[in-house]
């Protein structure tokens, strides 16, 4: 795993720079395990895999993760395969460096990155989402801000903002979030929010537990989609959620989520 | 229940001196059962339920209910849960006041006060659907008013006003019709109507029974989509059906709300 | 019979001048059977309803006939009911009047005229559909002209006339088809084309037989859908096919059809 | 096939020219078979049909072809069909004159011409697609170029040019590419690229391999759709990729090909 990570941080020529500061690791230890998690942890984080795809937010790529419920220090995410086909045998543990724990040969998302650096940033958030969620990426790209339509979305009311890779790496990558320090800008653009675009890319979405975090990607989609035809029907005048509506609907829809999530969760089992 | 509703009547400031000027119920007794419904007014609700979900119309939220047949201040409608999954055993009894007859743990929907303020309103309507239409909520929020495009949304002919909660409130809420007064303050806004937006929200629906008020959502959807569609082809100069032609379709549709009814009854039944 | 058809001519304040004006028949005979249609006839008609329904073209709303191979003076419909839903069992046989031969208590659709006065007037026509594609609809209400965008839809080069009922009837109407003088108005609007739309309505798409009426319904619907998104791409400057083109293509997709006509055959073969 | 192949060189008054100043061929041997293709490489081409279809590339339209794995001057096709239909039985093997090795009676495509003279001109291709991809088509009439709106879309950083069959066969055309002159057009307006769009028809997209073609379809589909919503989201200031992102994300990309083709080959094997 040593050479696979230093590989990752010698791509992009503005990171090589960062990395020539870093103190060097020539020795990185394999990380240990927290132990086996929850079986309804892991049991829930493979649902989350299979609604997100019956719901439209991933397709072939995409992924998401949970905190690992005995160490905040670890995560949980599938292997590299597309979120639909992920089976309980594909979960995978990872440190916070997003170094896998037990990786077996199997291998690991370019973008783990951004789970890792988010988990370390974000001590409230438990569940992750990356998605190419197709509503969305016109927002990333156009400079219209996303804001929230209805009470559903309300979660957007601390604003959407944008994470500029260009910016972030001084210059053109290959867009993906394949490094720590890439990772790091990702979570900085983040910051308290529910929700950060990525320009030309997708989306990444944080939650509490999985089903927040499916919730809000579930619900990114649909206020994408319904403010662009908002937008179309009829020029500035639309009317968002205020702040103050924002504040109050976020204290209360939080109660109500375990509806769809039981409902999802449900359809996924019905699929062969 | 008592305190269950007292609390709710406690929501939101400026309804805060209604209930001040209310006579206290310090004793509410628990509301008396009308008896069974007709079997076929239950299997049509859960048909309905699962309708709307086929439909696209509701999602994991949203709910429909349907006046007691033997007893016009009660209510049937199910417990809190997607609709996609009400089965008979979920089908609640509630007074106008919205109190459940028999709960038995079971949770109500926040939002039950719509349906039961608009049967106090409207002794005309025996079904009621409140749901959060995709293609509806756009109109809600950008000032442009539903308007009935083809003859199989006639019924939108008397308008669909849009109720800013703001304003029924006196302020910001959390967006949800919680409360009698909220109920009372939507139903206003609805009046003869058939169908009212709730801005931010979604819509509320209603009918002389559940085919037609099935039928009414299904097409308020539609004429959104493609009411919003005809505004993109060419602007202003949309032709919508006239009042005269409103009236007159009012009289003939009804007669074939049946068939569609029929087909949607059997293709939810085909599902597992 | 007489009663039913004498009402529908009733309706509608214009046309009860023409009905003045008409030699009054007393007494109309049951028409004659034509006798037993083509078992694949009938068997690529309940298709056809089946197929327009799964391809989105028609809703629980809708109907297709077929003229009757051994007659061109009867043609075959479904009774009123969902295309969906059609069965062998539910083809009646009608004459060109739309008074049909055998009823036996089955309901006619009320816009059976649509079907009489089209094959009346189009003896090249073996095949007819009447709809409410949803992608149709902006075009018949907006005044932008449906034209063919690419190969598929090349039989609209022809250009497909908007069929404005209030002029038909002279006034407002409930929308509906329902007598024969209105069908006959139809057929006029539609002339020696392939489609036509109906204002706030739907439109009708005949065909020499069942599979090339429901191929030209199908990419009707397809080249609004692409007409509308073409438009909102880029103003003015859509090319679409020139005159030529129409008449080549034309002379050359014809061989084509059977192709997705067998696809779209074996999809609803395949469902429950 | 002698006379079949010269018919199609009869067609179009400017090609008349073309072939009058070839060598005649009055004698064409049939094409010697290449032997039996790689058992592999046939499924993936029946696999590559139906996915197709069920990413909604292709309707009862459009072919899909490999270089044959023995010979690179052989390529195989289906016979004409649906793609959803395909089966390995359909496969037919084609010399780059695109006359079939041994067609038993079974159909050619009438465009096979695309196929063949691309192979001739593009020996770094070893599969194609050509579609009538709906969200594309809105592109091919409308002057907007289409351009890579995310990372998924690279490919399209090369351009997509739109080929102008009036053009290429001086004068209009029954829009099909049904000749070789008419394809070897198509070839260079191609060019070195993965893309070419066709006016009023549909769109070309090549690969070195089978899931390279498909994926660049299924995304070339995706992102005429998201470029379109971005266009009438915010106007001009879409952000695409840059040249140097397009050139970086080309050469990390493809390395993930594999896990949506193995998505989707999965849910074509589901389907009954």
């Amino acid at each position: 795993m040593i050479d696979v990570t230093r590989r990752r941080f010698m791509t992009g020529a503005a990171l090589a720079i960062a990395v020539a500061l870093e103190r060097p690791r020539h020795v990185v230890a394999q990380p240990a395990s927290a132990g086996p998690a929850a079986p309804q942890l892991i049991e829930d984080l493979v649902a989350a895999n299979h609604i997100l795809a019956d719901q439209g937010v991933v397709d072939g790529y995409g992924h998401v993760s949970a905190r690992h419920d005995r160490d905040p220090n670890r995560y949980l995410m599938s292997r590299s395969v597309a979120p639909e086909l992920v089976t309980a045998a594909d979960i995978m543990e990872y440190d916070l460096d997003s170094v896998p724990v037990d990786p077996r040969g199997r291998t690991s998302y370019l973008e783990r990155f951004i789970h890792g650096e988010i988990y370390r940033a974000r001590p409230d958030v438990h569940a992750i989402v990356h998605n190419h969620s197709p509503s969305v990426i016109p927002f990333g790209v156009s400079g219209v801000p996303l804001r929230p339509i209805y009470h559903m979305s309300a979660f957007l009311g601390e604003g959407a903002p944008v994470f500029e890779i260009r910016n972030a790496a001084g210059g053109a990558t290959d867009m993906l979030v394949r490094t720590a320090a890439l990772g790091k800008a990702l979570a900085q653009t983040l910051g308290p929010r529910a929700v950060a675009l990525m320009r030309g890319h997708g989306c990444v979405v944080v939650g509490a537990n999985l089903p927040q975090a499916v919730f809000r990607s579930v619900y990114t989609e649909m206020n994408a989609r319904l403010q662009a035809q908002a937008i179309a029907l009829g020029g500035n005048n639309v009317t968002y959620l205020s702040p103050e509506e924002v504040d109050k609907v976020n204290n209360s829809v939080g109660g109500t989520i375990l509806r769809p999530w039981e409902l999802w969760k449900r359809k996924v089992r019905r699929s062969p």
